[in-house]
């Protein structure tokens, strides 16, 4: 059906609130500090959609996510009451986006998916931060594509054509997998297959957002290992 | 020492002339044509500079070399008076360039210095070109950069330098690993470290280049294997 599978990362692949959160809390010990970690990760993640906004809307030039990572924890500090921390400190903080864990499914189900379909992340995270990800969870990619390569972000279309157009395959070649229904609407539009796979604590055991498809997706998955079933990998 | 090994692939990863010359050699035994393959093999490569050249010199945009390859077919097939090949046949013959064997040591020399670097082919071919390559000979990078990404070819410093800056890298902390002394000389201008492995049968047995280093290159190996060992891995 495709030869190539593109997937979104955070929250697709890897479960960034539960990993960031624990990171802050070790800071928080470490420090002797107490706050709402996971309400922490969660206002230093919504700084994050804005902050892109400036670079599509082009009033920003392209910078990587790790620079926008790195500035929304410093302003994140500062709503929280701990600005006196150390630029290294900071530095160091900031790399928790390095080191997200996979969904446990993630790692094995690419794997078996690898066996049939090249596989890439398309995600708005930079190269250098996707492959400490890759090596942190054992995520066989062929390569790296995704917004630093277009030197943009999702969900502009120039991200999903470029990553395609890298690979040498036409938009109707490769698949967006992603746990966003926003995602998918977008690479649909560029001309991509779609396939969903729910995430439904990704924001937490609260989370009101993409808990379904909200379209009729080329593939609609469990999880990876399903999905692998349902594209006969 | 550093972070990341950057890797060039024609001749140091993958003996080219060897597999391209078999696979012309199954293309004319299909054909019931007889020509001097190697002999080939060596034209279509002989190519490969001059054509790099006019877009290292600004007077042709950037095209992955996929193209330039298949353009260079057209010329040496006219040139050994076969002219006469269909487009698809020639598509065909061009992905040789896809299907590049290893050298014996390459695959077990890379999964060695994984435990400790991060790998990269900087290579001229362009990113679906290498993606294919590992595949073929399980080469274990962990992303693709190189001349696409840079836009430019080699020994252009932006390769070397766009290839550092994706991995959020100095340059003083990527090592360029070739067979090619003047590969090295680029690299190292442009402020990278450098490692030498010889491959004296890239042009066959009579070759006359680059059987040694020719400077005091931070690293000279025998091999892959010898290259991890003499670097810790």
């Amino acid at each position: 059906m495709v030869q190539a599978l593109f997937f979104d990362v955070f929250g697709t692949v890897v479960d960034w609130r539960t990993s960031v959160a624990r990171e802050l809390a070790q800071f928080g010990a470490r420090h002797g500090i107490d706050r709402d970690w996971e309400a922490m990760a969660d206002h230093w993640r919504g700084l994050y959609q804005p902050a892109m906004e400036r670079i599509r809307s082009g009033s920003r030039g392209y910078v990587k996510l790790d620079t926008l990572h790195r500035e929304n924890l410093d302003s994140t500090l500062d709503t929280y009451g701990i600005g006196e921390v150390a630029e290294g400190v900071r530095d160091g903080l900031s790399r928790a986006w390095h080191r997200l864990d996979p969904w446990p499914d993630s790692a094995p189900g690419l794997t078996r998916l690898r066996t049939r379909y090249l596989l890439a992340p398309v995600s708005n995270g930079n190269i250098s931060l996707m492959v400490q990800l890759a090596r942190h969870g054992g995520l066989p990619w062929d390569t790296v594509l995704g917004s630093e390569i277009a030197q943009d972000y999702k969900p502009k279309p120039a991200v999903y054509l470029a990553s395609a157009a890298a690979l040498s395959l036409a938009p109707q070649d490769c698949m967006m997998v992603a746990a966003h229904n926003d995602d998918l609407f977008a690479a649909r539009a560029s001309g991509l297959k779609t396939g969903f796979v729910a995430r439904p604590v990704e924001h937490g055991a609260a989370q009101t957002t993409d808990l379904a498809p909200e379209s009729d997706w080329d593939v609609i998955a469990d999880d990876f290992l399903d999905l692998a079933e349902k594209l006969g990998a």
